[in-house]
């Protein structure tokens, strides 16, 4: 086991109605003038947003708006966000929303204290020492992005996709999330947002850290609790407890539970990022793409974990079996859970796009990496290369 | 599934020579003066007392100290502890040690800032305001107080032992957590943590609340995980990796990722808690000797859970056998297991007294607590009595 740091300071309040909380929460954090950032039109329609501004009238909070945050959400925004911040003299970001509203807050949050272009905290030119407090409140289950030190914004020139961690800046005070906020979510958005979750574990789980038996039992239990609850939201997508089990799976996936102890590999949600960057698609759709295609390739150099993947995650029988028989059958066992909440594997169905732009891929993803990619197999160019090309 | 809050913002530092970073966690947390709250000789012969006054002196802290702190603690220790910090000017607790300890130094920490008796928060007439910030040195994987909101003390005058929880206040800054100080604890103390963390999930799991798999499942890894390495501390007690995972699950166990979304019962920990105060038992031997008996007797009338723990945990294999069955040799396995730690499971042993003093235990039990006992099974006094006579 590898030394670590887990600090999961957010205050998670978790349940039917929670949502009339936020604005005693936002006091109780300190808000007394609040930015409320959302995204398009579901807040509104179902009277969320209205829930929440009441709730913020209640405690005698006043508030702007920044609105319209659109998926991958983008530089522009942050800077608007921060110009209004600034000019309305907040001390509170609110999002209301999903991981892109939530990461565009986060931006916003270390923007506003900060004298220079926010966006030397993306390209690593700095390190944010101070930031605005940051709330929640959740309407997505997918990006973890409610309980994470993490932000991801695409920089509108030149499309980088840039991911940030500062465990110690970005997380969230508190996050309110009501499982019942989640019932009107197209299918395709929950179905993304249940492939994100279990890549966040995923991207914890390959690795060559031995000793950590503890963990990885924990991320093998969430990761088959979230594809059973998957399968039963199909069924239902009213199921209070499936969204619920699924929701609060989300914010463990990625509030650090899954890695301690571990040395971690992003490789797959950085191939992707190039993807939604290029291509503008969902974030979790091209993880289903490009997750087998990442485990299909390492697994020739490095099977150990796959294997345990197959066995111990998708539950393939391995008595009798080779190795690669078993991780064959495991990688296929995910591609067909991935096929049953209606998801495509295949980069080309994807994308729409008969020959995807692979050299335009791989050029950006060495335009944002090291030497090497990952570490459970590091990746040369040329390997990231063959992954996409696995994942047409 | 129940609304719940989850809310565990210690900054755990876990790993390796971890404990050269207090004075840093310290100063970050806003300590100048601290009072340095410890047990007995080990943590000074094992020169770790000596690394974490020189990590304090290297950031110019200055302490005081309140040391000999027993297990089982008691309030008058709590009282020389907030004199001496009011007289020192202390603002900060540094607990390093165990449980015991850090109970100890959460009741100085509500006691200084308060005017009146600190008792007044555990026997519930008053609910804390204000607390000076506390940060961990674990040396003993067990109570998980060095990620709860929870303290335990008893009141030497009646030997009431009371446990209260107030998550908003008594949840550590920081703990330094380093598998390495464990390797010469006894094994004895070794064993009775490995009980009292299964039990903190015990407490949480046996529950009416359905629609919480995901919890449950997180509770069900931890546990067969703790019991696993158990096994291979006893053939190794310098095994790392065994004593890390055992070390950072008793932080699992308590900080209430188990117990989200449940109705909790902590019947066991109460029936206990009798036994220890009257007795001077470990908390940890005597719930080996409680939980079996509790198990015994709640499963008469409400077998679902109980059945569940014996397949799931204890990897009872259910088919063809009767539920009666399959709940028998569970509990059988359970106490096997304790058995194979070298802990007994009759309380007679335990206490050395041939009559323990069941009257007396219910007794006290009953000026602790309303007409009836938990929820999983509401227990009577007369039910009380019952699982004492089945503990003998």
């Amino acid at each position: 086991m590898e030394n670590f740091v887990f600090y999961s300071p957010t205050e998670f309040v978790f349940g039917r109605d929670t949502q009339s909380q936020t604005g005693e929460l936002v006091k109780r954090y300190g808000g007394r003038r609040v930015l409320v950032v959302y995204g398009g039109g579901s807040v509104v329609r179902s009277g969320l947003l209205d829930t929440v501004k009441a709730s913020l009238d209640a405690e005698g909070i006043t508030y702007c708006e920044l609105s319209g945050i659109r998926p991958n959400p983008t530089d522009d925004r942050v800077y608007e966000g921060i110009e209004i911040a600034r000019k309305e003299g907040v001390d509170f970001i609110l999002a209301v929303g999903g991981g892109s509203v939530i990461d565009t807050a986060k931006g916003i949050a270390i923007g506003v204290p900060y004298d220079g272009d926010f966006w030397d905290f993306y390209s690593k030119k700095g390190v944010p020492t101070a930031s605005l407090p940051v709330g929640v409140v959740l309407t997505i289950p997918a990006a973890g992005s409610e309980g994470s030190g993490n932000s991801v914004i695409t920089k509108l020139d030149g499309m980088h996709k840039i991911s940030v961690r500062y465990p110690m800046m970005l997380r969230p005070r508190f996050a309110v999330m009501n499982p019942e906020l989640t019932y009107t979510l197209p299918w395709f958005q929950t179905a993304c947002g249940i492939v994100d979750m279990i890549c966040h574990i995923q991207e914890r789980y390959f690795s060559n850290t031995t000793g950590v038996d503890l963990t990885d039992g924990i991320a093998e239990t969430i990761m088959r609790n979230v594809m059973q609850n998957a399968l039963r939201l199909k069924e239902n997508p009213n199921d209070y407890d499936a969204r619920a089990n699924v929701m609060w799976a989300g914010t463990l996936a990625h509030n650090g539970l899954c890695g301690n102890g571990k040395v971690e590999d992003w490789s797959s949600h950085r191939l992707e990022h190039e993807i939604s960057a290029l291509y503008d698609v969902a974030h979790g759709a091209g993880l289903a793409v490009m997750v087998p295609a990442w485990m299909t390739f390492v697994a020739k150099k490095n099977p150990h974990k796959v294997r345990e993947f197959a066995v111990k995650v998708m539950g393939i029988e391995a008595e009798g079996k080779s190795d690669e028989m078993v991780i064959a059958e495991g990688i296929e066992a995910l591609k067909a859970f991935y096929h049953s909440i209606d998801l495509t594997t295949s980069m080309r169905e994807l994308t729409g796009v008969e020959n995807p732009d692979i050299e335009a891929l791989v050029k950006s993803l060495n335009g944002n990496m090291g030497d090497t990619l990952g570490f459970y197999v590091p990746l040369s160019m040329e390997d990231c290369a063959e992954i996409y090309r696995l994942a047409l």
